[in-house]
């Protein structure tokens, strides 16, 4: 296998860990917890892991030589660290046993249940230390929530004697892993499961997870991108960049991005929703921003959007739901009829409001939204591109404006999309030691038989030596919330809160940015070299950490 | 101005200089040049400027004091180093006599035209050394090319008391800087005009130019990002992605990019053109790739893309150049037609060769080359969504050939195109002093009165105390070549070489690259860490100067 020169320096990365996990630990335990809301549905759905303590190891006297074998499985979408995670459970395994094994699950939760797997040994993981990607052992969307899967998974967890099972995964990963946890708690099945913290999203943190690893690494190499291109829009100074980014849900990824860069525009989806802007107030927005830097002689700027915004937009939201719900009930017969015919059915079959939203869009927008489906009839808001619907909408109002008179600039606009280029960047030094970190944790979590817990590191703005590791019980994090029309728990998404530090932080500079050209220019992740460029954390975590 | 961490250290870079240039120098002259082609012609338009020597510096005894004022012009798209070309020129002019004064014409040659400028002092340029973007002056695309503009320049040259211009830029910049040299030349101003080698499209280089400033650290960059989508790639096992590499003209940015990560193809306009293959060909063999790593059970892959690729293909050539020709014949009856009308004009006037091909192009491309024109009546090249345009292209293909029970996988395509994302990075070391010697080669080529010269920079895959500066006369570059119907003299532009040692280390390995998956991931641009990170040149650069 041919590599780079930084895959073979990094390999030789050894990651930091907590002072509390270089040696012997013992278990610290708190009080019994509660799960953040509906705590009597939560308690009834999980009575074998509701209630257990907050964990977290201290130094300890002696060594647990555990006998164990760990399996481990990767779920959904990539980001960085993933490896360091492996890494930091597979050293940590070994360090309690030398006889020890750990086995990787092969492309997710289905390798699980099909029975596919890798016994992971160093000479297989030494190449992956410190690097980017899920390519070790792959990764998979398949959703374990069904007792026949937990029952099939249970034959090769016997077959390979695995005590405990790790899944790294998002907040519906780790709600399932909990699940998973009840089950085969509640059967006395004597098997772990353990979860990790895992989403570039950063929408999985509350009061005791307070970041997911990726985020550091994958907000890094957008901010690099975008702060390059930030600086070639300020040399150039013709152009308006519209870059979408990587983020379906909240908005975690666009803020930290623009307090690292600080472009002329961010929009925050959860700003949008709660101020019940709709699709024209946006684009009337940032159309006056535009105006504004004309008037300066600066046709030039840079527009951050999140890739849920459309969804956000309260109206749209609304038009989505009934066209769903329209296409699903009608959709056998409307599939038959030709473009202009299914447009004329949805206008005659929207209700006044959703059609008068229907009716702004522009035309690929609307035939988007009305033409192409997923396999469950829904519309596939993905595929919309909505930094082109944006800048389309705002030359369109800029065009309007000149004919009246109000503007008098010249509006050019280029369009980007990033996300694919930071899920598998190589981990930042953060996040390969955090993960490291939580992966040592895991392996302690199973060594001390704890089950329904997810591994956790406290204190990471502080010095790697001086941060806490341990563990939270998974119910800890859920509430009740409807989900396809059923009532579940689940883990509480954490959007971005309009009245925290780092959402505060962007609002008091926004309007100078926007007026002004105050880019800052990041640069490229550093491994090596001085500590204020290597190792500083995310600025949301710095902001939301701060005493 | 807030600036990150990263900027903040790299401004403390004191950029390593060759051993010649450190102290006093001396100019060592070689035999009279020639022209590589068309040499009468060449002499008999550049009578003041041809057959100089070659230029090199080599240590002296005694520092040149000359007191000399200088202005310095950035012309055309951004490249990383720029800034440190400023650096370079500003250090040495300084050093030579404090009292000499460096002026910088604002965004472009517009600047010497229109008379804006400002005068760069070390307050200034601080906080710009070692940085990205050109935003210190800014660039600009105005030509200069006639003689109201050089006579109109010479007023504010005359103001401002400079001896010499040093003109930044790619071929046709610096064959208008020479054209500029001759002129002054010729009128006897005592004015100097120097060029200086950048574009990132790496296409200005030859036997004098070991390669252009900036395609070291834009070809890293995207490197880094194609290597990120790779590991990506590789973990998710789902997708195809299709990449666009900036670089209208020659296919070096794609080559060196491959030869950094190994994606499974890359298309080289080049070859294209030399083996007269057809959009047909091409997809053809895109598809066989993908329905090979589909029967392996591979239903994923990278493909790079040069930008210019549509117009190397000889039949699209063609057929562009027909409706150029055609459509300004043409142009205002045609413009009143509608779109079909449009479309149904041009079928009837094409010839038979060229309709055919007409009709082989998706709808959408089909349109774009009918209806969007530049102000001059072109086909706007750059407006085709080549990425999109293969993919779809393939797609088409494979859906048959799985009609036919040619081909069983499932085929998803992904596209990104990379340029801005790499035009305005951090100089890599290479680039960040590379930049800084060439900018100190055009202070001392003006100290030794040269003019018509080019700053150059050799020996450059040695250690830099190794490198050798000098100075190559621009019209030994040079030869006539047909320009919008007119021979004109001009530096011959440097395609891949088919026969060159990059274009053929890529061919002996990629259809490995295809069948397998060899992914290499480069990983960001390091400043500080070990030397075989942070100090290799090109891949391109390495096997060109291969011993």
């Amino acid at each position: 296998m041919k590599t780079s020169a930084l895959q073979q320096a990094r390999a030789a990365y050894q990651p930091k860990l907590p002072k509390a996990l270089q040696g012997a630990v013992k278990v610290q335990e708190g009080a019994p917890t509660q799960s953040v809301d509906n705590q009597e549905e939560i308690k009834a759905l999980f009575p074998n892991t509701y209630g257990m303590p907050l964990v977290e190891f201290v130094p300890g006297e002696t060594e647990n030589a555990k006998q164990m074998n760990v399996g481990i499985i990767l779920s959904g979408g990539q980001a960085p660290g993933g490896h360091n995670v492996i890494s930091g459970l597979f050293d940590q395994v070994k360090k309690l046993n030398p006889n020890n094994k750990l086995y990787g699950f092969l492309m997710g939760p289905g390798g699980l249940v099909d029975h596919d797997y890798v016994e992971i040994t160093e000479e297989l993981l030494k190449d992956y230390r410190n690097t980017g990607g899920f390519d070790l052992i792959g990764s998979g969307r398949t959703k374990l929530e069904k007792e026949e899967q937990f029952e099939k998974g249970l034959e090769i967890i016997r077959q390979l004697n695995i005590n405990a099972i790790v899944i790294i995964g998002g907040d519906d990963s780790n709600t399932n892993a909990c699940v998973l946890a009840e089950y085969y708690a509640a059967k006395n099945y004597g098997v772990q499961v353990i979860g990790c913290p895992k989403t570039i999203d950063g929408d999985l943190k509350n009061s005791q997870i307070e970041t997911s690893f990726g985020f550091d690494t994958a907000t890094k190499t957008y901010s690099e991108v975008i702060g390059n291109i930030e600086r070639d829009c300020n040399s150039a100074r013709k152009y308006w960049h519209f870059i979408k980014l990587m983020g379906r849900s909240a908005s975690h990824i666009a803020l930290e991005c623009a307090l690292q860069t600080q472009p002329n525009i961010c929009l925050i989806s959860e700003e949008i929703e709660a101020k019940d802007q709709t699709l024209n107030d946006i684009i009337e927005n940032i159309a006056e921003v535009v105006a504004y830097r004309a008037s300066q002689g600066n046709n030039f700027g840079v527009v951050l959007i999140p890739e849920g915004l459309v969804e956000f937009i309260p109206a749209i939201g609304r038009l989505i739901q009934e066209l769903n719900d329209l296409l699903a009930a009608h959709g056998a017969d409307y599939a038959d009829l030709d473009k202009d015919a299914q447009r004329a059915y949805i206008l005659a079959h929207l209700t006044e409001e959703n059609r008068a939203t229907f009716e702004t869009l522009p035309e690929g927008v609307s035939r988007q939204l009305s033409l192409d489906r997923d396999p469950h009839g829904n519309v596939q808001v993905s595929l919309i591109e909505t930094e082109k619907l944006i800048s389309d909408m705002v030359g369109a109002k800029l065009a309007r404006w000149k004919k009246e008179g109000k503007y008098n600039g010249k509006f050019s606009a280029l369009h980007h999309f990033f996300g694919y280029e930071g899920r598998c960047a190589a981990p930042s030094n953060f996040d390969a030691d955090y993960c490291y970190a939580l992966g040592t944790s895991a392996a302690l979590l199973i060594a001390s038989g704890k089950t329904g817990y997810m591994a956790i590191v406290k204190n990471t703005t502080a010095r790697t030596d001086e941060w806490k590791a341990g563990g939270v019980p998974i119910t800890m994090m859920m509430n009740m919330e409807r989900r396809n029309g059923e009532m579940k728990p689940v883990i509480r998404k954490a959007l971005v809160e309009l009245d925290g530090k780092p959402f505060k932080a962007f609002v008091a500079q926004r309007d100078q940015w926007a007026k002004e050209t105050c880019y800052v220019y990041p640069g490229p992740i550093q491994y090596w070299g001085p500590a204020e460029v290597c190792d500083q954390p995310t600025k949301t975590l710095e902001l939301e950490q701060e005493k």
